[in-house]
Formats: C-alpha cells, sequence, structure tokens
C-alpha cells in the first residue's frame, strides 16, 4: 500500500510530496529530542487549504495516519513522525491575511511564527500576547495546536484567551468554520476552545482568527531579586502575587540554572545555592508597581537590582532566555512542564528537592513563578532517557497532582506523557476524552499514538 | 412509568421531590416569557453532588429527561421543563467553598447568586469579572451553562476566561473533576471549556473553581453622550475602541429605549431621536481616560456630561440599568442577543432600521457597544410571539451573520434560537456538535429539545 500513499499524493500535489531523506529523517523528531522509530512516508508541504484537504482526503481512503507540523519546536513529541505515516507541513501557510486594529483581531495561516506576526502587527499598535519562549522559532499554529503558554501568561493570557475562531479540516477532509469575529459568541458547543490543546488528534488548524490587545503604554521596569535558596526565592513570589500587584513577567530561576547561565554567558559566579527572581512591570503605574514589588523582595530576603533602563532590563532578561541553551552545555535535557497554584511553589521547590535526594539526580528548575508553571529540567548523558529519569519524572508529576496542578502546563502531553494522562485525567474522563476525538475521526488517522495511548 | 419515577426519586430523596402545583408551574417558563408545554414530573431541589447523582442515575434507569435548572433567570427558555421531565434544581447547593487570594480562586457551589459570591469575595480583595445584567439573580452555575457575559467583558473578560474546572455528573450519574487549579494546564482536551455555555446538555454543574481578579485600584470615572441618532452614537462608540482606549463599560442606548426609561424614571424626555453613550473607565489612569474619551466622543458629535463623584455615576448608570422594566412597560418583550465584530455596529443599526421599515416594527436596541452585542427587543401585546416578530429575528440573524457576528453573544440557544443554530454552525458542525453531545450523553436524556432541535 505504501508506494500507492506516495503516488496518490504526488498526482494531486505534485512536488509539495517530499520523499527526500533528510526532509524524513526531520519529520521523526522534534526539540524534546525524542524521535518516532522509522521514518514517514512522505512530508507534504502544505500551501493552501485545498492541499490539506486533499491530503487528508487520500490519507481517509487509504487509512493512512497523518501528523500536522508546523515548526517542529515542540517539546513533547507531537509532531513526531513515524513508520507509515504522513507529515503534513502547515509551515509553508504562513500569511498574515487581515488585521483589523480597531476590531483588535487578526486572521492569519497557521505557519506564520509567533515572532514574525508579532512585528507585522507591532506597526498597527497591537499585539498577540501568548509569548511561548519559543516564539521566534514556532508557529501560530503549533501555539494553538498545543495551547501554549509563555512568560507574560499571568497577566496577559495564554492562548485559550486569544483566539476567536480556527478553520479545522477534519480527517476525511472537510472544512468547518469554528467561532466568528465577535468578542462574545454563545452558539452551541465551544468547539474553538476544544481544538486549543488539542495536539493533531482532532483535525488540522489551517487558519485562526486571533484576539489582539493594544500594545501597552507607558514604561517598562526590569528588576532581580537574588535569595539564598530556591524556597526563600519561591516564597518571596508567592508573597508578590499575594500582594495583589501583578507584574508582567516574574521568572525564577534555582542555584544549578542559575550557575550554568552565568557559566555559559562567562558572568561571575553567583554565591552557591543562590537562586534569582526576574521581575518586569509594565503599564501605565510600571515604576510604582516595581517599587512596591522591590519592598515585597527586600522583606522577604532578597537581595534586589533594578534596571536603570530598558538596555539593562533586556540583559537581566537574557540570563533567563539563555537558561536552554545552558542547559544543552550539560548534557542531554528532558524539560518538564508541572503546573500547580501560585502558592504552592515553594512545596513544589521541597518535592523536587525530595526527588533529587531520593534518586540522586540534579534537577536543574526554572519557573514562570507568576503563573505556577515549573520546568524542572532533567539532564544526563546520551540520547535516550534513561529508566531512573522516568521514575523521578512520575514523582514529580505526583507531586503536581497532589497539590491541586497538572502535569503539563503548556508543553502538552503528546506522545512524552500519554502514559501518564489517566493519572491526571481519572479513567473516566481518559475514556471520555478518547471518544469524543473519535467522533471527529473515527478511523484514528490524526496524529494517532499521541496525547491517549491507544 | 411516571408515577414509578416519582416514587423512585421520593425512596431516595424524601421531601426534596417537589410536585406541588406551584412549584411545577414555575419550573416550566425562565425570564424569556418562552414556557414549555405541560408540566414536569418533579421539581428535586438537590441540596448535595449526591442528590445530582441520584437523580441521574434514577433518570438513566427510567430514561427520563432532566433538565437542570439554577435560578431561572434565562433568556433562551434553556432551564424550561416540559411534561414527562424532571426539574433537577441546584439553587439550593450555595455555598462558597473556598477562597484563596494568594492563588486568585474560588471554589464554589452553583446555586450561589454572582452577587452574592462578589459580595462574599469583596472582603478578600477578590472579584469575579462575569457581570451578566441578571447578576443580582442569575447563579454562578447558570453562568457557566450559558456562558454568560455582562457589561464588563470587552475589559474584563466573559465566563470563558473566568473558570479553571468544573465538577461535572453525567447523565449516568458518574462524577468527573474537569480542569485544574493552576492557571495554566493543557493535559489532554479542554473540557472545562466545553462544559462552559453548553446549556446542560453535557452534564450538570455541580461545583466550580473560579478565576479571580484583584478588586481594581485607583477610581472610576463615569461619563454619558447625547447624540442626534443612533448610528452617530455607534460610529462614535466604534471610534471609542479605534482610539485604543479600553473602557470598563460602555453601553449604547437607541432613542426608543433611552426615552422609555426616561420615562420611566420620571426624567425629562431626551431630544427626539437622540441615543446615548453611557460610559465609565477604572483603575489608575481612569480620569485621564475618561477625558481621551470624551474628547473623541465629541468630535464625533456628542454632548458629553462627566459625573462629579461615584453617586453620579451610579445615576448616569442606572438609567442603563432601567432598561428591562422600561421595556416590560410597553408591552411582552422578545429580547435578541446578536453579536458583532466592534467596528460593524454602526452598520447592524443601519440593518435593524432596515428590518425596523420592512416589517412595520419598533425595535428598541441596547447594546453592550464595547464588545458589539446588541440586544434589539421586539415589543408585541400578549404572550405569543408573533409570526411577523420571528421573521424580522430572523432577518435580524443573518443580518449579523453577514457581518461576522454571532446570533447569540451571551444569552444562548436554549429553545427559543434552535431552529437558526445550522444557519449559523453549518450542516456539518451542527451535526459534529451534536454527536460530541451525545459522547456524553448517549440516551439524550440531558436538557433534551434544548440548542439542538432533535
Amino acid at each position: 500500500m505504501t508506494p500507492d500513499v506516495v503516488a496518490l499524493l504526488r498526482a494531486e500535489l505534485g512536488d509539495r510530496v517530499d520523499t527526500s531523506p533528510a526532509a524524513l529523517e526531520s519529520a521523526r523528531a522534534d526539540k524534546s529530542g525524542h524521535a518516532s522509530a522509522g521514518s514517514p512516508l512522505a512530508v507534504v508541504h502544505a500551501a493552501s487549504v485545498d492541499d490539506v484537504r486533499a491530503v487528508l482526503r487520500i490519507a481517509t481512503a487509504t487509512r493512512t495516519p497523518v501528523v500536522p507540523r508546523g515548526a517542529g519546536t515542540g517539546l513533547a513529541g507531537g509532531a513526531n513522525t513515524g513508520r507509515g505515516e504522513i507529515s503534513l507541513s502547515l509551515r509553508g501557510m504562513d500569511r498574515l491575511v487581515e488585521v483589523r486594529p480597531d476590531d483588535l483581531l487578526a486572521v492569519v495561516e497557521p505557519g506564520i511564527l509567533n515572532a514574525e506576526l508579532n512585528a507585522l502587527l507591532e506597526p498597527h499598535g497591537v499585539w498577540w500576547a501568548p509569548d511561548p519562549a519559543s516564539r521566534a522559532i514556532s508557529t501560530v499554529g503549533g501555539n494553538i495546536a498545543t495551547g501554549a503558554g509563555g512568560l507574560l501568561c499571568a497577566k496577559y493570557g495564554v492562548v485559550r484567551d486569544a483566539v476567536l475562531g480556527v478553520d479545522l479540516v477534519l480527517a476525511d477532509g472537510r472544512l468547518l468554520h469554528l467561532g466568528h469575529r465577535s468578542v462574545k459568541g454563545v452558539t452551541g458547543l465551544d468547539l474553538t476552545s476544544l481544538v486549543i490543546g488539542s495536539e493533531g488528534i482532532l483535525g488540522v488548524v489551517v487558519g485562526a482568527t486571533l484576539k489582539l490587545r493594544r500594545l501597552v503604554a507607558g514604561e517598562r521596569v526590569t528588576l532581580t531579586a537574588l535569595f539564598d535558596d530556591v524556597r526563600t526565592a519561591a516564597v518571596a513570589s508567592a508573597a508578590v502575587t499575594a500582594s495583589g500587584i501583578q507584574p508582567a513577567i516574574m521568572e525564577l530561576m534555582d542555584a544549578t540554572s542559575l550557575a550554568a547561565v552565568h557559566r555559559l554567558l562567562s558572568m561571575p559566579a553567583p554565591p552557591a545555592g543562590a537562586a534569582q527572581l526576574t521581575i518586569q512591570t509594565d503599564g501605565p503605574v510600571a515604576a510604582d508597581e516595581a517599587r512596591a514589588i522591590a519592598d515585597v523582595l527586600r522583606g522577604a530576603g532578597g537581595q534586589v537590582a533594578v534596571a536603570v533602563d530598558d538596555a539593562e532590563g533586556e540583559t537581566l532578561l537574557a540570563v533567563r532566555r539563555a537558561l536552554h541553551p545552558a542547559m544543552e552545555t550539560l548534557g542531554t535535557t528532558l524539560i518538564e512542564d508541572v503546573s500547580v497554584p501560585r502558592s504552592a511553589l515553594p512545596a513544589m521547590f521541597d518535592a523536587i528537592a525530595r526527588i533529587e535526594r531520593r534518586f540522586g539526580l540534579n534537577i536543574p528548575t526554572v519557573a514562570h513563578a507568576g503563573d505556577g508553571n515549573l520546568h524542572p529540567n532533567f539532564v544526563f548523558d546520551g540520547p535516550d532517557v534513561p529508566a531512573v529519569v522516568w521514575d523521578a519524572a512520575e514523582e514529580l508529576f505526583r507531586a503536581a497532582l497532589d497539590l491541586g496542578g497538572t502535569l503539563t502546563g503548556e508543553h502538552g502531553v503528546g506522545v512524552l506523557k500519554r502514559r501518564w494522562l489517566a493519572d491526571e485525567l481519572g479513567d473516566d474522563q481518559w475514556r471520555l476524552q478518547r471518544d469524543i476525538a473519535r467522533v471527529f475521526d473515527p478511523l484514528g488517522i490524526l496524529n494517532p499514538g499521541k496525547v491517549f495511548a491507544i
């Protein structure tokens, strides 16, 4: 059957069907480091909605699995494509179709990069708020598929808060227009929200109507606070949240990650064991808020440094942004993504310390402390995740769930977390979710094996 | 079978099963004025999650339809209960279970009134933002079931933006916990969002974890602007949105509604044909924003009056709040609920004027102009909606859809709009939505005949 599928694709899509070894190889993996077994049949570089529909009609007719793909920057293996599967790339569909500053909306194709979109929006005085750390290299369609978060979420929301509608091609090639262009709308079930974060198992997002914000007026003030240890820093971040002031950004780096970044950037080593909060306020009263936050931080034992201007603020933030390259200098990294209520951050760091001791591991951790989302990094040698790391990760997930949290705040389930999905959802909800997916995709050809283990 | 069901309910729920004629009669209708045919079997006043589960187990065993009900303030007939059906009232489950200002969340039972909840939250320095006009009399569970909006939505969001999780009892009595307590979370499909606005067809909401906001610091400034006609007022409101300033409230009243309220409140009659915008800004730069908005309004031909203090501001807003009682003085009212992109407000008022002329009707209209949600009121004599009104409403829906909008912004589909649902969704999406509902409720016993016509 295999040669037939490629021939059918070629007959309809010509040279947009790519079977070069390099293309097939790169479609096997995302940025998680995890790769699928075997190589896909083909990578199809879709150039239009009609291309996507054609691929799905052929896929349905031949019962061939299809894995939608943006820029391949996911961290859960959700776009990894394996033997017998078609990798359907949306990256080439990257147009900004419409900007309406007066209605605070934009219509886009899915393959546009997040940062590229925002660069195009800026002259109109508007922006799309979701800001995953990958924003320079990830697509809006991928952001929607994963329900991406980022640094600014506590103040400006996640993807779920920033999409009015999506155009979705179903497994059989039918095209649906979900949502609308108005701010309000409650006609029937909210399928737009259901598609956000659904990781390609319900359909292929071929367009989106995004909810924009005005560019934030006023200044930005950036400050850092150094603490003796990570627990004190976590308590301080919870105290900032509890004080009622909402920073735009509040990032926490533990001792290992801070030291690794300082090494990478050739900065002087931080004091042993020290952890750091990096905070940014914005808007018309940003300076007042920064002063009040600095007081809270000092009261919690922090050594505070306030940037004198935007350039110095960027330098302070650059330390946080260098985290991923710094981790790569230590070895292969498995980036986890648990999220807990903000007041539980200290307890979650206690749990991480306990897991480090129990399993004899070092787990450098950064957190979007403003919203309670932690990224513990497991670092190891070689390409494969050792069993002890999975055991420790499982304990990490359990700790997050016990604290009222979730095992993935913004990266998604993909293949890497599917075996723990039922632990969070419960068996009844797990089955209900899978049955809902089957309504969209009765043959189970859309991104099979992702999210649900079967 | 009928006596058996009531006997089964009584055996498990005792005197919480109410078959008094008054209870049965009041369960037939909501605030839409529309009532179901016939009387329900019983009204069950649930006092606990276990009560709800017991009712649904009996309902499933006996194939008896169940209609969940909060305070019965809906405007689409969604809670109307008819012959052979059980009305399941959640109104008695009205506890505020937990408030966490540090995590900006609250856990509630569904029967708590919106305003009652906010009164309890205020001493903690937090609030729940959704503010339907019915907030003093509608329940949080009902707000969730309808995906309610309100006046503050453009700035502070709708219900969809303000719920972290819901506890849902399925048609067969199983209890699911959807969502989580953390700000971020993308584990599997977003069933919490799917339940919001689902009007009781997926399950019964028996608890919710709400996302709160800090009370807004700073002052409130209220102003009104009088315009020669409604179109000029609509153009002015779109100009305010386009100016980039986000008011907390921006309400528009057309000439007929403004005159009716002035009569009701014994105020001097407004100039013939005059329409009015009522705007409130809040936050640390509220006064600056109000001044800038006043300039925009004057530039658009408005005669602006700024309240000198909060008390005068409340008086100005009271005019808008008196709309529904004022309409009731004119006759029986069918309140419509179309929503369009904000820039399309003038075009939508043009469409309403065209429909008034074509059908020989007067359609007094108010709008949440800040978010593009209009409430055209059809006023007539007697209890039944005349055919000409439905014909005009159908044209109104079509006009809203043509402008990129929706036929219901915040009231829901219920029974009153179900015959137009497929016009907005398209047949494919309509069937998909119905099939998803069937996954939750295979026997079709949950609020049957609502949302979907079959």
